[in-house]
């Protein structure tokens, strides 16, 4: 997307999600073993919001003007030139690994010993298509895809940005990370939360992912060529946009039905798991996630890079999604 | 281990024992949120053979006295010692790695849903100790965690040989490998299996991890040292060490008493499983064990690898256990 024409978030937006749909449907796998491959797209094919690819490719946008610092050596226009394809791919397999951890972790979610859903995005939920232990098997090998996706058998990629991009995929996903949150969570339930104890929860739980998909967009950069200070406020826009979300799906969890939100509404509420809304109350609650964006979008500014337009339609999206 | 001394197999596999349940024990964080660093270290710290990491550490000793291709330039003594010390604690990383996911495959496994095991070397399985929830949880975290072992933060280990080990692993713990071999079990229960499927439901389901262990060590060698053939034919060695292994277990399932085994004996038979007892008779699985046995040797002898006693010793092991 050139600097010159106006930003069109819409179809940027419509264009990304194009490209990744295609790429999962390329890269997870139709005939593995057994009917592994049948649960594996089910669980990810089924649509969704893509949000977690479309921040890395926007991120990646974000830093895809950038050049590499002058080296002593004379470089072709064919290598730049080159060098950015293999990074727009980088980005586009970071977008899909991404999203197949988040699958994993919703399939895993839905089980019975967990939060016992029986109904996502208005399809019956994994295990109950495909039994418990089919719906095990294939979250714990969507999160393996997820790293194959990251190192392929034969990549010009420079080995460093696939080393980066496993980095901050496992460590977003791991104890620390996605799995840590689903622990607190897990043991919350009943418990009356202080603001903080909650935010600490949601910035594990859904927030290391989502800051993940936006520090993996931005390791596709030609190296050396980001400004100082940029990756730190990426993260400092990932995080306030990470707890937007959660917010906005709090009080979507109150406002909207369950048609609407193609899972099962009131459900927090029902099992006594506190929320913003439960917190804050639906007005304060609505407040914070303007003012949460607000933050993400001066970060934003203050990156100083060239292209965040996807980058700031996104945090919009986030507080003004109906689902 | 130098070549000039007499190879002592079981003070190498105690050393290199003690090596990984340090590195473990450091690597598996004890204070994970809410009770999941717990169940963590209760799922890897519990014993076991380790089988998987002996391999690995076994495989870089093999290649450990290779040197890298000589240079244009001359290359001072300390730059390779320095190397090669880098390699060991790459390889130690990638011995955890593996046994992580083997962890993690157990807790998974041992699930109401899957197997449905109560015992796991002699002691409560995780879900019985900590519950179903945190044994999920569990094990996905386990298996970040072992890609983040891979991708330390601050590492002169050259990324390519990072990149590698990942690759190797995520494609032997997904689709195509364990998780792919357990939807092809969780299908074969009350069937027929021919010798053919049941050898590559095994090659997959514990072959896969196996052969990567060997072979992410091997992949700690210095650049350009390996001898042309030598990882085919650790390749062949993997294969035939991972299947003997199969039909020792199966061997064990009907022989051995619960007790000895640490886990439920007689289960394979009860659940009608098919087994490579079932298959053969019992007298022609124990002569494949040994026939499977001295394909492995051989394959060491053509590797024309320079130090292989400790994957020779592994090999032996691997058909004389007594659980």
């Amino acid at each position: 997307m050139s600097m010159s024409s106006p930003f069109d978030a819409s179809a940027w937006a419509e264009q990304s999600r194009l490209l990744v749909e295609r790429a999962l449907s390329e890269w997870v796998p139709e005939h593995a073993s057994a009917g592994l491959g049948a649960s594996m797209r089910y669980a990810v094919m089924g649509g969704g919001k893509r949000l977690r690819p479309l921040l890395c490719l926007a991120a990646r946008q974000s830093v895809a003007a950038l050049q590499p610092p002058c080296p002593p050596d004379h470089r072709e226009f064919q290598d730049l030139h080159h060098l950015h394809a293999l990074l727009d791919q980088a980005a586009l397999r970071a977008a899909c690994a991404v999203e197949l951890i988040h699958a994993y972790s919703l399939v895993h979610d839905d089980m019975p010993c967990m939060d016992n859903d029986v109904l996502r995005r208005g399809q019956p939920t994994v295990h109950v298509r495909f039994g418990q232990a089919q719906a095990l098997l294939c979250g714990d090998a969507l999160q393996a895809l997820a790293f194959e996706l990251l190192t392929p058998e034969s990549s010009e990629l420079q080995a460093s940005i696939q080393v980066q991009l496993c980095r901050l995929l496992s460590s977003a996903a791991g104890h620390a990370g996605m799995c840590g949150g689903q622990a607190i969570d897990l043991h919350s339930v009943g418990l009356h939360l202080t603001r903080q104890a909650l935010e600490e929860m949601h910035q594990k739980k859904t927030g290391a992912l989502l800051t993940a998909s936006v520090m993996m967009g931005a390791s596709c950069a030609a190296p050396g060529s980001l400004p100082t200070g940029a990756m730190a406020q990426l993260g400092v826009y990932a995080a306030h946009l990470g707890l937007a979300f959660q917010v906005v799906d709090d009080i979507l969890d109150v406002v909207a039905d369950t048609q609407t939100l193609g899972k099962t509404a009131g459900k927090d509420a029902d099992m006594d798991k506190p929320t913003f809304v439960s917190l804050l109350g639906l007005g304060d609650a609505k407040a914070l996630a303007q003012q949460l964006h607000d933050q993400a979008q001066e970060a934003l500014l203050a990156s100083h890079l060239p292209q965040t337009q996807a980058l700031s339609a996104l945090a919009r999206e986030v507080i003004d999604r109906p689902y």
